[in-house]
């Protein structure tokens, strides 16, 4: 039978969804799938998969994004789109730390272009695009990867942006979703790489004008993802001057 | 704080550790390290780690590795030296056959020849050795990585068999650990691989005339191997002729 | 500008493509494409671009594939599709034990389940099929890579075998290609490994009832996976009982 | 017998090996060793190697880095410790744009905290490090891989600057040197990156108060990289809104 990577005395994974929240308050189609933002329909999946999860949005103080939320968090999960430039430098830099020291990152979407994302992987990040309701297929190129957890062969999704490739990041450690689109395309949609002590997921959909984190697969994939990129309690490096450990004249 | 990735649900891990079971019955050195045999002392730290755990030896029945066996198990882990070829063709296809499944399989130390690590890899899996105590440091690698979960920066051991690169394996997908060893050998003693839909985790340490399996960190690693290797419930492949899922006459 | 790697005194890269040679003799509309046999076509290919070929077929005496001609050859090319069975297991592992030592390997299309194939990567290499003219588009993701110079973004075929995932190979350690078809599906259709000293491509393109091994993007293709393969003067690894080249009593 | 990949008509590769050049001018015991500046010992090993090679140096306008100069370059090589900081803003934008562009970047031992690295590599980049005269022996791990050929089996250094994990960079896609230090440590010495079109490489050796450079087998990993690292002709990336290549009403 199958079983999965636990420990027993294990506490809810801590998750920070984080939402940009502009389209939302704006544009009627988009407040009609997200009454609450994004990020509260991001949240409930999580809550619902057993995560104790916090938002934060833009225009909170310092974005939400404080010293003591991250401190918080397990996992940070990012949506963004068209404010992409109001976020801080310094808020940019409390994420990347955290991540070096072990914090998640999962970013979603249009969160390609985020600060956080491009800061992390060193790459330009950019990618083909369309708005015009391709059907996009993800199929499972892992499927013995934890993200891949409770899916059949391909998640489908009856109408989405686009995204096409070349998508400019690093090459994903792990490639876990591949997409096909009606319009001839393809995607790299679910990649994995590590950055310090921290784990960093890019899931491409969830377009503002589609349902599409109310899915149940990708609903299925936010928690899956959120347990993947929890840190680990693995050693704290120690950087600098370094005495051997061995006799030098030997 | 540090969590790890969890189902509040889960149940217990299981392992057959598997052992050729040879020198300990012959070898007073070796006997005095592992008295029941190299899989009791295994097994018993994977217990203690909250797995349920089976063993199973060379000279039994079908070498122990029965269909049942095989299908009751998670995770497989394999310990082999000198009699590599006395295993049978039969059981090597079934423990195969069961990894393309999603089973995990941990090959331990001299199991680097053993005949489904070779079947799994692809390669020679040959090596430089050397038995004269040099001293070995496995630093950690991937400090974000589960199965470094609980270490320090390195896992020092005062005398183990050297084995030095190259090691004729494919490039790991992870490197979680690099030996340092005192006669000047380096080796990649913590190596991850995915086969099918299955999990390989390769680790060096464990030659038998040493008492590296009583070793606490190494403990600690075995446990964390096996919550690593275990199967995930992720898509089970469709393979052969398929019909189209959209119109070839768009 | 662009430059490629190079030496200048490099002599032509001697490629041996083996070919089952059976549907050509068969099925007139296969020799209507190949009426020589996939292997000339495939040969004249890579001697436009400047390599030495030689050829070998299944019905040779020891398939072609003798110590002598495998010892020529920097790289194998290899199709097979009706007769994978009749290869005989001395000469995959002769073409295995070349691989070993640094000679490349190069896959193509249903030579995904032949012997030196799945021997190499040590997975069942299983996928999805359909012989229904889909329409194939191999769109290159990786626009630095050396397989992928002199094409544009992508390779049309207008008319293909369906290949669709999952393939059940190892995680390729890069991925070049990945296709996408009329039907719906996608395929990792150009993947790179390391085997030992030797390097190995799979490239999915090439069922025997379509032109396609005539296209001039694919015979690019070819040139640049021969030169890529071709093995390098690296170290020739030393194995077993090694004395140690540091005092052990430092 | 043994080749390398080629094309006929290749032209030679086009190196700008840049140095920060202050060490040398301050320190009588570096000035012993490089006499010039370490860019003119390297520059010399690459013209040995075949390479068209300038150089540039923090002091002079743009730090020689200018549009033209970058232009020009196939590869940037890169020597930097003290004066990282100094190295402007607009300067690392324009190498960072031409990498993503295609041009090879080959970091060389401090240089891991230079400007261009940091931002490549999307971590921290720290390190272990210690100023005395550890032995080093850099193991070849990828005997296959083009930054290998023509060496042995190690490349040994009497006494350099060690560096020990754990290294702050992303795991490396290939791995081709691990380095065993006198004091204990390892280290991943030799590391390749894909990052746009671009092709990174880091080399760890080279503490400019050490000859490192006049060593013949570094000076054949200076010309491999050089290669290695040189642009291919591969496709240029098309980014944003995109026509569909298929009917979107199929």
């Amino acid at each position: 039978m199958t079983q999965t990577a636990q420990t027993p005395t294990a506490q809810p994974i801590r998750v920070l969804v984080w939402n940009e929240f502009r389209h939302e308050r704006k544009n009627e189609a988009v407040a009609a799938h997200y009454p609450e933002g994004i990020h509260e329909t991001v949240a409930a999946a999580l809550r619902e998969g057993g995560c104790e999860v916090r938002t934060a949005t833009l225009d909170e103080p310092e974005h939400g994004l404080t010293e003591e939320a991250l401190a918080w968090a397990d996992v940070v999960f990012w949506w963004g789109h068209i404010a992409h430039g109001e976020v801080s430098a310094e808020a940019t830099e409390r994420v990347f730390a955290r991540v070096m020291d072990g914090m998640g990152f999962v970013a979603l979407h249009s969160a390609h272009f985020s600060k956080p994302f491009k800061r992390l992987m060193g790459t330009g990040c950019d990618l083909k695009w369309r708005e015009a309701n391709d059907k996009e297929r993800l199929w499972v190129l892992a499927p013995g990867h934890p993200i891949a957890s409770g899916l059949g062969e391909y998640i489908e999704l009856e109408a989405e942006e686009m995204y096409g490739e070349f998508f400019d990041v690093p090459p994903p450690e792990e490639l876990v979703f591949m997409s096909w689109f009606t319009g001839g395309e393809v995607f790299r949609s679910g990649c994995t790489y590590t950055r310090g002590r921290g784990r960093v997921f890019y899931f491409r959909p969830g377009h503002e004008t589609y349902p599409t984190y109310h899915h149940p697969d990708i609903r299925r994939v936010l928690v899956n993802a959120a347990r993947w990129a929890a840190p680990v309690d693995g050693p704290r490096p120690v950087f600098g001057n370094a005495k051997p450990l061995e006799r030098l004249d030997g």
